[in-house]
């Protein structure tokens, strides 16, 4: 293989493809970017064998036709180093790279690229297209409720759910849920279940601007993402999701509203006296016009009053504060609602005329 | 201790003392920030017995005076997190502060006051002054060089020398020296070895400012730095620092001349194909008009050439590109001369007209 390319454009598909690379695998080729130069272009892949990111075309002047496996690290290091735009690579019959650019030459070991990890091929037929922003947004606002233990790997990722044109993402973690939709183009109806690493790559790697689309491609096993500047393909989760739906009873005897980064800076504070950040018990007195958030641990106490709006009786109930720092992190209404029933039963937080989100979290349960 | 003061004088006098705070001591009285409110004013301070940091009077209205110690990290998330500028801070008999802002209100356990570590006494009679920028300065172009390991430990700290109006900082690691002098008014002649630690957290706290003075004073065993905003008391290093001044050999019958940045950037990229970024062996041979600079381990190859202006003999000579690089990094005129005598000797970095600063670097030998 041989082509010159500029480093600007080479260095910002190395950061494309990265975040796919094996970071613990003792496999070396895993940890390799394959560089491919074909009759269509010049491309950068990079594989995990879960997840796998493919760079648009770079533009480039293709010399030699070829393929090598580098070692992603290493490449990104030259190639952020190099004294000049213009780089030139050359790659030898042993695998043998040379990297110039200026008064600069480096001479590495590249891999076969036939060790490289296949890419599953997923069929082209049916596709779903997305703006690429409702993507992006429905991910960062449920992402932080998928599961992290192993123990039921369906809720390891997110249900993608498209019903007559709406979209719907739900992640579920078994102490909440979190559940966004928003109205779509495709009228079909599917759902999968889609790993957390593959969204979190995915959101990194969407625009946010409001005319860009992303197509989705699906087969029972994989799905295809084309957005701008490359394509990621991702294994799908294997099994049958939870019936989240039922989960969210209307009935809400408790009802308050406040502004929403009162309630996120009160909620927060409530969790400084903690030893584990991840779970800080907090107890809520729900009164007319005040909402007390109460923490006692060892280090100290906590103390802090929130101005509300209720709308039904008086409630005492403790959660874990972490729980509900995240959702309204992610809330982007000046004013939400919390729905309550007993002190036993989950909250549901909703906007207040916003009706796109719910999430739901259990309670700590009273001793 | 009753006061009221802003929450950002607050902050900002937690920044100052932090780094003094013991972050490895089994010790919790050492992870805290001593508070103290007496008839000079409102402080705070931190030791970890080495070194100790207190700050100069916060702005406050004392009510009560006392003092308390408290945890620091715990201090600094809750002040950081109030929601009002305006903080109200009261200590019990029994150590137990109360913090309140807007709606928010802490209460943590302090501890006795009594407890803290002592500052030591330095007595005030004679003392130096300088610009901060030149400490700073100094502390910033020398430290890199102080020995890390213990095995000698007067080489973990800096030599201060003054000696007729010039100020010499001096470190030396075994491998390097970094000699950096300059002009101060302080025309007596006295010795001190500051250890690392308090020379990084002076270099911190030290103005860019020309027009800002520090004054040092200093007994046998501590030294005492009032700088702008705070007081800085840290133990002396016990023993003989090495003579350095007889290292530094005039005999230099090969001299190169080279731009500061093309060198470093050359020697930085020497070192991407290597197994550790600290110890890279990169032979440099030296020719009229070129210095080539190559690095060869299990990884790869670099190549890489560099314009010099040679006054004296071709030589060929290896060293560890790291400590080039620590030294080009801190070197600000455009071009630097190296000297060199053998393959065996060192090399002496100064520059072209500026002989402030005088580095020296061992070479590997060839096997």
């Amino acid at each position: 293989m041989k082509l010159e390319c500029s480093k600007k454009s080479l260095l910002n598909a190395i950061n494309i493809v990265s975040k796919a690379v094996s970071t613990r695998s003792t496999l070396p080729i895993l940890n390799c970017i394959l560089l491919t130069g074909d009759r269509e272009g010049f491309r950068l892949l990079a594989s995990d064998r879960e997840l796998s990111i493919e760079t648009d075309n770079i533009e480039s002047d293709l010399y030699e036709k070829g393929s090598v496996a580098i070692d992603a690290k290493m490449f990104a290091d030259i190639i952020k180093a190099l004294p000049t735009e213009m780089v030139t690579l050359t790659v030898d019959e042993k695998n043998v790279c040379h990297i110039k650019s200026g008064k600069s030459e480096f001479t590495i070991n590249g891999q076969p690229a036939e060790q490289f990890p296949e890419v599953p091929v997923v069929n082209k037929r049916e596709n779903i297209v997305l703006k690429s922003a409702d993507i992006k947004n429905m991910i960062k606002q449920t992402i932080f409720s998928v599961a992290t233990d192993e123990s039921k790997p369906i809720l390891t990722g997110e249900l993608f759910k498209f019903d007559e044109n709406c979209f719907n993402a739900v992640a579920i973690d078994g102490f909440r849920v979190s559940w966004r939709k928003t109205v779509c183009e495709y009228d079909g109806y599917t759902e999968m279940v889609v790993p957390s690493k593959t969204l979190n790559e995915l959101a990194r790697l969407l625009s946010d601007d409001e005319n860009e689309k992303a197509t989705i491609y699906y087969s029972s096993s994989y799905i295809l993402f084309e957005i701008k500047g490359c394509t990621i393909v991702s294994r799908l989760l294997d099994g049958e999701f939870l019936n989240y739906e039922n989960l969210f009873v209307e009935n809400s005897p408790v009802k308050l509203t406040a502004n929403t980064h009162e309630l996120l800076s009160a909620f927060e504070r409530a969790t400084i006296v903690s030893e584990d950040n991840k779970k800080t018990p907090v107890i809520l007195t729900i009164k007319e016009n005040n909402l007390n958030i109460r923490t006692t641990t060892d280090r100290g106490l906590v103390n802090e009053d929130v101005p509300i709006t209720l709308d039904g009786e008086e409630l005492v109930i403790t959660f874990n504060a972490r729980y509900i720092i995240d959702i309204l992190k992610v809330v982007e209404e000046e004013y939400v609602t919390m729905n309550f029933n007993t002190n036993k039963s989950p909250c549901i937080v909703t906007g207040v005329t916003n009706h796109d989100y719910k999430y739901l979290v259990l309670p700590i349960n009273p001793r």
